[in-house]
């Protein structure tokens, strides 16, 4: 049983993994869920958070975190989430509230009060995780490794160069990179390899409540890739997720990763040393390259109909 | 009466500063002392600081804080201020004990349970302020100014274009120039017209026990410039606090001013927009330009006596 | 007697240099005349080194040169300038040809033709120069001294930290101080020192026909100080030309100046080391700090008449 | 028959690539080859161009080049070529001589004095194209295309993101690659798919003369490899004249590239825009990603033995 932290700006494919991880919950623990601005305002992620929590019905406390970037000014994803950040199917009757504390607060106490070793999962910008690490570097070595969705040791998304999470606050993913903690990577890479199909989105209709959210999540995320004219969608987030319960099914190589902070056409780039040369610097991450991608599916629907 | 909240890494111009705010009790209510890694590393300058409240003979609570900048590795200034951040006076029976509490969760607790607003003076690197400002915003408008020691509107003394505080952490910097707060800065122009003459340093000899440790500061202090050929030495630190007691007699101006945060020639230099010219910015910053030397040293030395 | 070439980007003040070396043809021979993109597209401030000839009767060779900055796009003043470049004045009856050479070439010939050393002056952005030292280095040890309006120890114009012709062109700017040769640099602290009174161009006018073609460019070029509420001009690229011909008029000091080219908030901007610091780097710039105003509005206006 | 003009840093690569252009003069018209600093001084290459053209029996002009990068200082590569930028072989009467033009004079001569159009293929650091561009923008209409060894699409080597010839140069990289000439981009995969296995290396053991000093070239050169116990060295340089002679055996893309100049970790980075996208920028270059090796190694020493 392994005990996680979900930090997460949900997000569709926060929602994939998050649903992915609640319905495994003889393997992963959900000790709590944070929220950071990213893929739309933190206000408006956080309110999904609990959406997402209310269609599953379980009761995790969520606290909310950092409104903002630590130097850039938030840049958010409409063009794939929505006004809402989550559009697409409706939720109500959410009676759940909001910790108290803050996200960074309700993380430094979850990891300190708990005997063993916590994993970060990190699904968006890591706003939240360099502000922990920085204020309360005493955690560290109370979590086992940090899994997270990011970087890309060949591509980008947001530009040419560098993946959204990263670029929207690379300045956090540096401060993380350089923490000394382990570092799973899920970059762009592999979260194209795990992609759905847009035909394997139907599997989800008028089934039960959560794979009828499902469904109405897919079925508007789908459409940022069938503007590109493409027959699938990748599940971003689900990946760290998924790493953690089969890792049977990825692809991985140790590298070292650093970050770009400069402001040219490389900011928020995840610089992933791949050479075979002379001196290499020692690895900090493992980057995950490629996964089953028909494995990928079959346990994410799976989850998605056990929690039905 | 102002409540105010010194951020240090004494340092013997640290030490200067917050002995001129003991002595003039009746003006500033100093609410808290935080340490940050800068002229020394935190454990050396937090050391100090209980030095200086024990020479002052004054309980008021310390609290230890960030051990390193955001991003950049931490860079000391041991040439000017010896190994142990404040070489030259030797303290004994230091019997004070620092808070439970680190620096972040010290300054957020002082400013929230107070009715009213206090004033930051910070002396040192930014670090401890950023993680504040970021952490818990809602401090910000509890917050009445910052009166800071760090940067220059022309020039820099770490680098040709940087001042040692922001050299060693830009970033913070960066996020407490943009955190809408009002700013006093008192930068390198000021602090070099704040300057002891060397031959005004021997009223302290042999005088009482705070004098006396004045007197061992600043003949180690002097050595710096005198090794330069200069007759004076810059009381950097005491400036801010000077300020806030005696602003009649300094000169200043209103800036926007933003802080370099790339990794070229100018990284960590306060630019400020000192131009007349057409849709300038609006000023986030009083840019102090002048002291009466003499009348600052006056203040300076009466302080100094008041706490024999 | 002083060789010079003139590498410039007329422009209203580059106008009164060229006026201002062709009057004291006693002193300074002006063996050329090239032209860059800067104020203006390289089209039509050629034309306009044409017109001020033309004006001034004297026949000297123009070689057009660099269409655009080394790597940034190229950025026009017509705010200050006006469309034409050197708004203000009709010139007529054109008949003078352009030298059939490029820049980099005429420069190069006329340096190496010649048995003893050139000078070279620069008031525009120095792309043609950079081209020249790289492209032709042999050039070097035949050049005097590059004396050029360009930077600033404390200020910019175009940016808080950047003058206009650095900002243009920050990598030939980068490539010229980095080249060995002795520079004088006029930057906007002593341009703003050499203005003219907007009252003081009364002189010029229904005088002859140079000093109306002056009248003319300084009633155009002063809006733009007007619209600033200032009752005065700066005549930014006269100052080079002056500091040849009367240098006890100025103050001036040595330093080493390095180019920021890097893209944050100081991209182009001369970070001028005016530290007292341990291990300084050797000066490589005359760095002009001011002037006596009167004296050089003086020497000016009777050069102007001297025209007539 | 195309007519090129090889811009190189003889390098035991470039010799490859040399001959390979010489063996195939029906398809290939060597004009002219210019020198720049890179593998070694500018000095050394020269007198390698000088070699390999003994060794051919060709006479072809050589013009020298660039001494240095346009802002940069120069960084050579002796790790992998040698004191000499070329060690392994011997060559002795050596009776050719250097042109007296240098390199941006007789590429702009050669480029223009043809009717036709003239392919640039280029080996080294871009710094003579880059000042030929700039200086002489005229000869862009009559450059066909530039088949260039440098960067990369998705590794480095010289640093993690840079390939040495964009690493040594990033200014002139960035300045060609904006140049609006159609670019063909041998960068670090193909090149790695260009490899010769050290076992191959045999079959120019004891031959000719020509295959003699390549064997003498390869034994060199494949103990870089060697050390890292790989069993093949990529035969960079030879790429793009490879693909003049035989594109079918390459695959390739059309992609937006742009060169990283900022100075953090990805400076001389070729960031290539491989997204599936909206908005995507117009494609300057075609890529090549991959080769039969197979057949390369075959064409390759067929070339090598048709010279002896």
């Amino acid at each position: 049983m392994r005990r996680i932290l979900i930090d997460c700006d949900p997000g569709h494919d926060d929602a994939m993994a998050i649903l992915l991880a609640l319905a495994n919950d003889t393997v992963l623990e959900v000790a709590g869920i944070t929220t950071v601005g990213g893929n739309q305002t933190v206000d408006k992620v956080s309110e999904n958070a609990l959406k997402i929590l209310t269609i599953a019905n379980r009761e995790i406390e969520v606290a909310k975190g950092a409104r903002e970037p630590l130097i850039k000014p938030l840049q958010c994803a409409p063009e794939a989430h929505g006004d809402t950040g989550m559009d697409g199917p409706i939720v109500e009757n959410i009676t759940m509230q909001f910790s108290k504390k803050n996200a960074v607060e309700f993380l430094r106490d979850k990891i300190l009060a708990f005997d063993g070793k916590t994993t970060i999962v990190a699904l968006g910008p890591l706003t939240n995780l360099a502000l922990l690490l920085k204020t309360y570097p005493e955690v560290k070595e109370k979590i086992e490794e940090i899994a997270l969705m990011g970087g890309g040791y060949s591509i980008g998304n947001a530009t040419a160069a560098a993946e959204f999470n990263f670029y929207v606050d690379p300045h956090a993913a540096h401060i993380v990179y350089h923490s000394g903690i382990p570092i799973i990577q899920a970059g762009c890479e592999v979260s194209h390899a795990a992609s759905i199909l847009h035909t394997e989105i139907e599997q989800f209709k008028e089934k039960g409540r959560v794979s009828g959210f499902v469904y109405d999540l897919l079925k508007f995320y789908s459409k940022f890739s069938e503007g590109l004219n493409l027959d699938r969608s990748p599940i971003f987030d689900a990946c760290p997720v998924m790493y953690l319960l089969h890792p049977e099914i990825f692809t991985a190589k140790e590298h070292y990763v650093d970050i770009e902070i400069s402001g040219g056409l490389t900011e928020g780039m995840s610089v992933t040393d791949r050479r075979v040369w002379y001196d290499m610097p020692k690895p900090n991450t493992t980057v995950l390259y490629d996964v089953d991608r028909e494995k990928f599916i079959e346990y994410l629907s799976s989850a998605i109909f056990a929690l039905d």
